[in-house]
Order: structure tokens, then C-alpha cells, then sequence
């Protein structure tokens, strides 16, 4: 296992993926987090625009004053449509890039340009790209440049219908995930909708037209089993800051099955992801501020149900990058990453 | 129109559906609340134990103290199990009887006592009994003496089911009811499990081995398409007060079925139904202290998904249990149920 | 007393005030609500942006084309210095206008210059201007043309105060209002600040330099009492939706008074203010969605303490407006706002 | 320092300190969790309590199966009226206590006896205790073997007010803490008063008659500036979960102090304690899971306040115990606190 230090820049840390891309990274203890930029906020010391990091005292810098290639690696924690069009120069400096944005999910860049609404600024890059849920796509990690890392709601709906579709023990057409987010999913963005006066004491669903995370999803459930698989993906706005429970129902093809001997299996060798025991009923405060993932089947009347629980802003984003950088950097992988859950 | 006054005793008055009824009781032009009991209160002033209700000068009385006969309707806002135990006696005197709990609510008294644990104390009464939810089950409320209102839960689904399942349009067993609920659905019992500390900023499913509103919800649709219908319902607990939205989705058995019509034909009598626009998402928030019931109606990837949000102590019990006596007694079925919802 | 209707208009329906407001006029037997403004959404139904009001028809309409002398009176609720440009003009249409912003509360205009920020435009009105807290201000309040509603936490705080500055029984400038707000109270504006990921599970307060509120506090009590009042006044954000809770402390010139009754005799007469037995503590869920006032007052260490409880929105806002209205066009001053806290 | 591993317990292991105790000391490097006590779930795996612990595999054991001489130290998490009744023989064993209830808080019995309501059980070992709040009181610290830990409330406002008394720079009987808690400071009993259902969406004062907080707070200022020190206090409860907020006002004796510069200068030394620019509005968010303190300091109107945050579950309660320890045991104070705030 490397032991060596290394050198780390942000883009975008502004934002709730970045403070809290920020709060690992400033315990690991082999990262030294030299570059966090905004264009907005250059000069001003981070922790006035996030206390809670009072005590480091890092500012944040204009990217155009960075010297990418003193860097070992850059996340971007930005909005899509901004890593595409700077990750090639980035990665032509000899740096390596964590994309935490949508930029490089999805392979096809028509499907991209039909769900985010924008041309692909670089689709010769999308081949290259590595998807980062290292528990389902270990493959070709340690060695990428480029990694895509997963959205929220793909880790937690992926994590839970993996062992599902893995040996095609369900109908592949009858997946349906009713997913429940808390709302800093929707970012630090000033929007009425994001008001709390808007969000308290209320529970609504959204983009019932259909969610982006639907194509990513169904992307890596189909390569994952190498046939197509569908999935019914239905979003809601939860009031609670963090936390994303997804919901996972599908048709089982065989009766009998021993869910929880297969789950078990399935994650046997993997330390983030907790099966809970039978009967459970995960609640995202579990795992909240923790990089886990806490799993729970059941079965009955005729369908398969998972409950999957994640931290948004953690595996859902921060740590899960910090989780791809260290096999990357051929770290151990729970390196820094060992926080426990905050309850209450 | 009766315009009579109507002499009302709540029995179970310390809990949240028992200050709900108060609070749309004292506020109904025809309703004198004359009693309110609780065995363990007697004597205090009702505004101590909730003092939203300062300025009404009423006590709790125990509840051997009630002469029945002087009253013309009792409601029942207790737990399971007790209304079975009192409401021959009160009908006995003559006075009607409207039951919040759910011990009235099943026919079959095997499937009561399989579900709540129980056996049924009175099942002389459940042929006798009617359904308390005016919109799709009318018949026979007008002259009941003893209604059994629906769940809170059931209230929601089967109001977003029966469009659906009225006149065969979806595969009578591919109903899923996804459901999310506030705490106050837990009630005002001193519970670990519904303290502050334990629910805020979390969310999670409960009852995912199976719970008791599924065969009430089925034992209605299945009435109401004179077929069996299957429903798998699965409850959540959202952090937040009032509130219920269940996305309820099925398959369509035709294709190009024009959903929104569907609904707006089938609700268009029924003032306390809103079928909103076509692509809305409608929040609890929109109906919280309300009687009224938002419903949204959602096509694609060869689903039908019905999004459909009541407030559970509203709509979901004491302001149904209100325009159930509304009906019985031969009042505009909407007297004293005309308050807007609280937004924010 | 008055039974013919009153025709209104409200500009700047918007807003969560706006809202509220029509959430008691629409109720009121003889408000008629003809019209209500919003530049930006002029033609747009109300419901589309309040759907909690689905039900009521009307839409927005640009306020150029609004005929004032059509109405009875105009309702101002729009963030400060807008009421004081248009006021003159609607006054000399004959129209009467209740503001529910800041602009006519302060008697002097330098005062508002320096804590608004703006030269005042209308600077004659100033002295015809009524201030509207109608329990402790009733003089000139049923002839006024232009009554200016009390803010949020200056209503609270009077409330607490008035008793103890009315016959000198507190040093006058003893007194300190530690204040807390539900988030509704900063508005509808798309500020980070307001996002619900920014307040949630998080207390702070504000304006630690000084907020606007005090000199209108001051103003109000040293009128009261006859000389200068000075109050400290400090407000706090409350992760809640609605409620002010006032902590008002001052020092007692006479040692052995019995507040209790002290307060009980204040407001004997005052059907919306209830002072709460001894040892009573207040909570903002006690009078949410009402148009009450809870109080109660307790002694120790030197000192007197009054808790002291309004809904923002409505007594500290929207229902205090009709309050106003009422005493105004001679009606019941309780008509139309009869309704009960919502609880839970 | 010493980098002696610690082998430690915890009595009472099944509320909120018991639980963040643990998730302080299964990451801190030198710590050896032995044994967690619970009689009623004894035998029970932690993690079943608390999933958050999914990772480790502790059970509770029933106290009177535990080996305390071989322990180092032990660590209280009970209510009051425990600690003082095992603390003696636990000591006799050899090993040393932490108690993070009230027991050894007061130096006088019979104060403790009137605010408590029992008498003490082990008043000799009053004056052998060592009050825990290091940055105030470090003498004896490390050589205590039974440390009484301050109080949640008495962190944060002895933090506050200690440069405001420390050179009499205020008047000592001016003193006013107005303070706000999360609903984890009520513990995790089972009461009605801390259901969800009563505390969300809400805000009120409690204790107005007199807190036991009080006395601890004088005790522990009157110790440090040698004169009596009369603080009026007076809690409040907020509907979050972890935090605590003290306002705490005081009139100065002079004229033109920089109290920037005396709270800076005061707090210099350490590294918990940050005191933020002037002009800020420390929010409860800012520390919520760290150790921290952040005080702001204001003054106008010719009294000074100072805003105080902790977490009362960190630094109120089992962070400061962990630091505690730290000093005890010869450790650097921050080792395996280091920890950042949890934001959003």
C-alpha cells in the first residue's frame, strides 16, 4: 500500500459536495488539499463561507491562478456542463480528474445531450472515463484518469438491485425504485423551491416526466448483468438535510430464494456496504455523515423488496471520490474514511 | 338541509385525532360538543392538556359519567379495541356512533383478529357497520348508526386507486402503493421510537413484513370493482407532523389512455377532490389542516403513477369523521369543512 | 355593528403574507376579495402558486391595471417601500389602504432613512397614519385611512411589555426582548440564507448590531407610557415555519407585585390575548394558524420574565391586517377570525 | 505524551451520551473500549441499539458482571443519582471515573439535595472531584481520579461569560444567559413532552421557575473570579436535534473596552475555543459533531453579548469528557478530537 502524500485540488468548493468533500479530505491522512477554487469567492478564506472548517485556513483561489500540474488530482465539485470543458487540459497537465458531476456518467453523448439539455464538450473523453461505485465497478479504477463518480440516487438504487439482476433472479423489466432524498440534494443554489419555508413539514414528489438518474441507473444495471435492465425511477423531496432511502420493488422469477443468504454473499467482501439482519428497516440518520451503505431485503406477497440507505453528501458524493481516489492512489480503500455515523 | 344543532360526546379526547375533532368541532355551525372523555384527565380543563383551545371553557369527564342518551352522536378517537367494546351500549341508547379506530373497519372478524391481534368484541355490529369514506362508498351512510371511518392510509390510496381500478384499466394485482406519512400517525403515545431525537433529519420504512391497512385498502377496491384486487402497500415515516402522499402505480391494460380526463370525469362531483394539472406534484403541505385530497396522474415507461397527498389528521380522520356526520345527520355534506390549508 | 360587505384588494399576493392573508379573507363572511396584484405573474391563477388555495378562481392581475375607487380597501402586502409610493394615489381614489409592510410604522423620517435605508416618499402621511395593534392602540384606529400594521416581533414584544412599562412598576430602561422567529418571517425571496439546507437543524441569531424593529418598539412603548422607553432587542432564527416566542425581562421597581394579576387585568377585556395560568410556558405551536396571543409572566431573582407567543403570519402579520379592517368598516373586531391553533 | 493505550467502560450506554461517547472513542487512537454496561439490554449487540455502530461488535453487559479494577478509567452516561452511588467502589478498584450526569457537579450537598431532590449519596467525594471544563478550570485535572463533567448549558455559557468576569470588567449581578437546546438535551426517556409530535415545528421557554444549571454556572464563575457571580438563566427548547445557543448579556463597568480583543486574547491557548470576527453570527450548525466552541461578542446600547455555540452532545457532554480524559491520562488534549462540524 502507497504511503505517500498527495497533492489535491478542488473545483467549485462552494457548493455542499465540496464543504464536505473538504471535511474528509482535511482528516486523511496521506491528502494535503493544496487548491480550492471559486471564481466568485477567490481571496476569501474558506471558513467564512463554511465555519464549521474554522481552523483551516486555506482561501479560496480563481482557477485561472492554478497550476494544474503541481497537482496529483482534481475534483470537481461543481454543476454539470463544467468538467467537460476543462478536464481535458487538466488531464493534458499530467493530473489525474474525480468528476463528481454528470459530465462523464452516461457513455452516450446523445443520451447526455438529451438529458442535460447541452452538447457533450467532450466526448472523446467518454470513452476513457471510469465510473466511480467502486463496490460494482471495481474494474479499471486503480489505473483511470478520469473517474465519473456515481450520482446519489445511482449508488443507493444500484447498490440495492445489484444482487437482484446480478444472476437474473428477478424480471429484468419489473424493477421499480421509489427513491426519497433529503434536500441538500438540490444544492446551495438561491431557489425558491430549495426555501425552507418551502421544504419544512412537507413531503412532494418530483420530475415525475422522468430523472436523469434513470439512464444512469439502467446504464450500469445493464452492464452489470449484460442484458438490458429497466427501472422505473421515481424521485421525492424528503424535509431532512441529508440522506437518500431508496426503495427498490422487483418480480422474483423463482420462489424460495433465500434473499438474505444472497445479499450477504453478494457483499461479503466489502466493508462500506452493512446487509442488515432480516426484518430490519435501515433509516438514512444510520449512516449519516458515514461513508456506509445499510441494505435490507424482504420478501412477500409475490415481490422482493430493498431498502437501501445512504448519506447524499458522503457515499452519495464526498467520500465515495475520496473511496475512488484511494484505490486509485493504491491507498487501502477505507483509508480516511472511517468516520461513524452521527446519531442523534 | 337539516339545519338542527347536534348534540356530539368524543370519547378519547387526550389524543391527536381527538384535538383535531375539537378543533373543526368547535368551528361547525351546527355541532354542540357536549362531552369529552378521558379516564385519566377527568376534571381538567381540556385547554391545559392542549392549549390551542384556550377560550373553550370545556373539562374532560370520565367516561361513566355520560348519559349516552342525551347525546346524538358519539365519535370514537381511541385506540383499537375499545370502541368494539363500547359501541352497543351507546347505540342502545340510541345515540349514534362514528369510530376513528379501526375496529370496524374489516368484515371479516378472522381478519381482525389475525391483524390486530384481537379478538372482535362486537361482531354483531360489522354487517351493520359502514365505511366512512363518502366519495366512494355513499351508500347506506346517510342512515347508518355506526360508521367505521377509513384509515388514514387507505384514505389516500384507495382515493388514487379507484380510477384506476373502476372500470379494469389496470391489471387488477400490479398496484403498488408507495406511502410516506408524518409522525403524528404514530399518536401521542410516550414511544422511544416516535421521539424527536429519534425521527427528525431521518427517514425509513416500517412495517415492511406487512401492515394492517393493506387488507383494508384491498377489501375496498375489491368492493368497488365487485373483483379481488391486490395492492402491495408499503409505509414510510417522513419527518414532519401532518401529511400523507402515497405514489401509488400500476399497469396500464391499454395503451393512450387519457389519464387525466379518466380522473377529472370520475371526481367531478366531489368538491373536496382537486385533480390537479396535468404535470403537477402535489405537496402535503398543500392540504395540511384541510379536508381536501390533491391528486396528480402520471403516464410513462408503460406505468400509470398516481401521486395523491391528504392530511392524515384532516381528510385521514377527524375532518372525514366530520363529513361522515355531516351525511348521516342530512347536512350539506361540506358544513363546517370549508377551511383553506395552511400554507407555509 | 356593520353586515355589508367589504370589496379588497391586495397588492403583492406573492409573498407568504399575501397568502395568509387571502387565507383569512376568503373565509371572512363579508370580505369580498376582488383583486390581487403581482407584476410578475399577472394573469397566472393563485392557486398555480399557493395550491393550497385550489379551489378559489381568482388569478393575479397587473396592479396598472387595478381601478382603486372600485375598492373598499387596499391591503400592502409587499416588502418595504412600495406602500409608500403608491398610497397617496390610492387614498385619493377614495380607497382606504392597510400596509402590512414597515413604511408608515415610524412617526419620523429621518428614523426610517437610517434604518431603511431610503428617503421616505410620502412623507405627509406619516402623521395620518394609524398604528395598527389594535389592543393597545385603539384610538383613531375606526376612522384611519391608512393604517400601518405592526411588525412581527414589535407585536410580540408590546404585548409582553405593555404591562410592565404602563404604570411604571419596571425601570424603563431595563428591559431586553430576546426574540426568536420561525423562517417564514424572512420572506419568499430566493436568498442561500433562507434554503432550507442553510436553517434546518440550526439555531443563530441575527442582526447582532441592531435590527429595525427596536425603534418601532420604542417608539410604540414610550407613547404608551408617556416617556422613553429604551429596549435591548435582539432577534434569534428558530428552525420552524411560523411562531415568534418574545422573552422579555426587566428589572421591578417594587418588590411583592402580583404580576399574574397585573396581566390578568390588563387584558380582561381583550378576547385574542390569553394570559395563561402561573407557571405557564407558551409554546409558538399553542397559536399557529390563529390570530391569538398566549402570555404568561413569572418572577425570580430580581427579575420579571414574560413569555410572550403570536403566529407571525397572523397576528404578527395577516390576521392582525384584518383585525385592523374590521375596527376599521365597524364590524365584530373578532368577524371572520375565530379560528382555532392548529395542534399538532 | 504518553501513548499508553486506555482501557476503558461506560456505564449507562443505551442514551444519546452513551452513544457519542462511543463514536468518539472507537475512532480516538489510544482509546480500547472494554465494556459498555446496560441492564436492560444486556447481552444485546450495541449496533442493534444504535445502527450507526454496524461495524463494531460490542454487546452490552450487565454492570454486575463487570471486572472494574481491570479498567483505567470509567465513564458515567446515567442520569443523576447513579454515578454517586457506584462512584466508591468503582475508585476503591482502582480505577477512575468520568461522570458526565450532575452528581459531582455541586461542591454542596445540600445544594445539590434541594435541585435534585435526593440526597447525595457520597459526599466525601465531593471535594475530591474535579469539575471538567479545561479551558477554565485545568488545575487538578490531571491528576483527578473522579471528574465531574460540566453541564451542557454551564459549557457554553461559563465559555461565554468567563472574559466578561474574569477582570470585572461587568457588573457580577448583570449576568442574563438566555439559552436554546436541541430536543437531545431532554435525553432519550420515553415523554410526551419529547415526542416529535410535540416539539417539531415549534419553540418555547420551560423551567421558568429555576434550572438546576443555574447554581453550577454561579458556582464555577463565582470560583474563577473569587466574588460571587448571580447569573439569571433561562432555557429554551428548539426543534433540532444537537446544539445549544447562549445569549448571554451583561452591562460593562467601563466604557470603550475592545472586547474583541479580551475575548482573543482570553481564548488564545485554545485550540477548541475559536473566537469568531466581529461582527458574527455563530450558528449551532458551525460545531454540530465537533468539540468545538464558537463565541462572537457584540456590544451596543451600552451592554455587551456574547453568542455561544457548543454541541451539546460534543463539548457539552461526551467530547469534553473524551478531553477530559486526554488530560488525565497524559495525552495531547486534542488527540482523537479532532473532528470537523458536520455542514450542512
Amino acid at each position: 500500500m502507497s504511503t505517500q502524500a498527495i497533492n489535491i485540488g478542488i473545483v467549485g468548493g462552494s457548493g455542499y459536495t465540496g464543504v464536505e468533500l473538504m471535511r474528509w479530505l482535511l482528516r486523511h491522512p496521506l491528502a494535503r488539499l493544496r487548491v480550492v477554487t471559486s471564481r466568485a469567492q477567490a481571496g476569501e478564506p474558506i471558513a467564512q463561507s463554511f465555519p464549521s472548517l474554522y481552523g483551516c485556513d486555506l482561501c479560496f483561489v480563481d482557477p485561472a491562478d492554478v497550476d494544474w500540474s503541481s497537482l496529483d488530482v482534481v475534483f470537481f465539485a461543481t454543476p454539470h456542463a463544467t468538467a467537460m470543458q476543462q478536464a481535458a487540459e487538466i488531464l493534458a497537465s499530467g493530473c489525474r480528474v474525480i468528476d463528481l458531476s454528470a459530465d462523464f456518467r452516461l457513455r452516450d453523448p446523445a443520451l447526455f445531450a438529451q438529458w442535460y439539455g447541452v452538447e457533450h464538450a467532450a466526448p472523446q473523453l467518454l470513452e476513457e472515463a471510469v465510473y466511480g461505485l467502486p463496490e460494482l465497478y471495481p474494474a479499471r479504477l486503480s489505473e483511470a484518469r478520469l473517474v465519473a463518480c456515481a450520482g446519489c440516487y445511482p449508488t443507493a438504487v444500484q447498490l440495492a438491485a445489484a444482487p437482484l439482476v446480478a444472476d437474473g433472479a428477478v424480471a429484468p423489466h419489473s424493477l421499480l425504485a421509489d427513491c426519497k432524498s433529503g434536500v441538500t440534494g438540490a444544492g446551495r443554489g438561491a431557489k425558491v423551491g430549495s426555501l425552507y419555508s418551502e421544504c419544512a413539514d412537507s413531503f412532494k414528489a418530483y420530475a415525475a416526466g422522468g430523472h436523469r438518474h434513470q439512464p444512469e441507473i439502467e446504464q450500469g444495471l445493464s452492464e452489470l448483468c449484460g442484458s438490458p435492465v429497466r427501472v422505473f425511477f421515481q424521485p421525492h423531496l424528503v424535509p431532512m438535510l441529508r440522506g437518500i432511502h431508496a426503495t427498490v420493488y422487483a418480480q422474483p422469477l423463482r420462489a424460495n430464494t433465500d434473499w438474505q443468504a444472497v445479499f450477504e454473499s453478494y457483499y461479503q467482501d466489502h466493508p462500506f456496504i452493512v446487509v442488515r439482519p432480516v426484518g430490519s428497516h435501515p433509516a438514512t440518520r444510520d449512516v449519516r455523515g458515514s461513508n456506509r451503505v445499510h441494505l435490507a431485503v424482504h420478501a412477500r406477497d409475490e415481490r422482493v423488496m430493498v431498502l437501501s440507505v445512504i448519506d447524499n453528501l458522503a457515499k452519495g458524493a464526498s467520500s465515495q471520490a475520496v473511496q475512488c481516489m484511494n484505490v486509485m492512489f493504491g491507498l487501502e480503500p477505507a483509508t480516511g474514511l472511517d468516520a461513524w455515523g452521527m446519531q442523534p
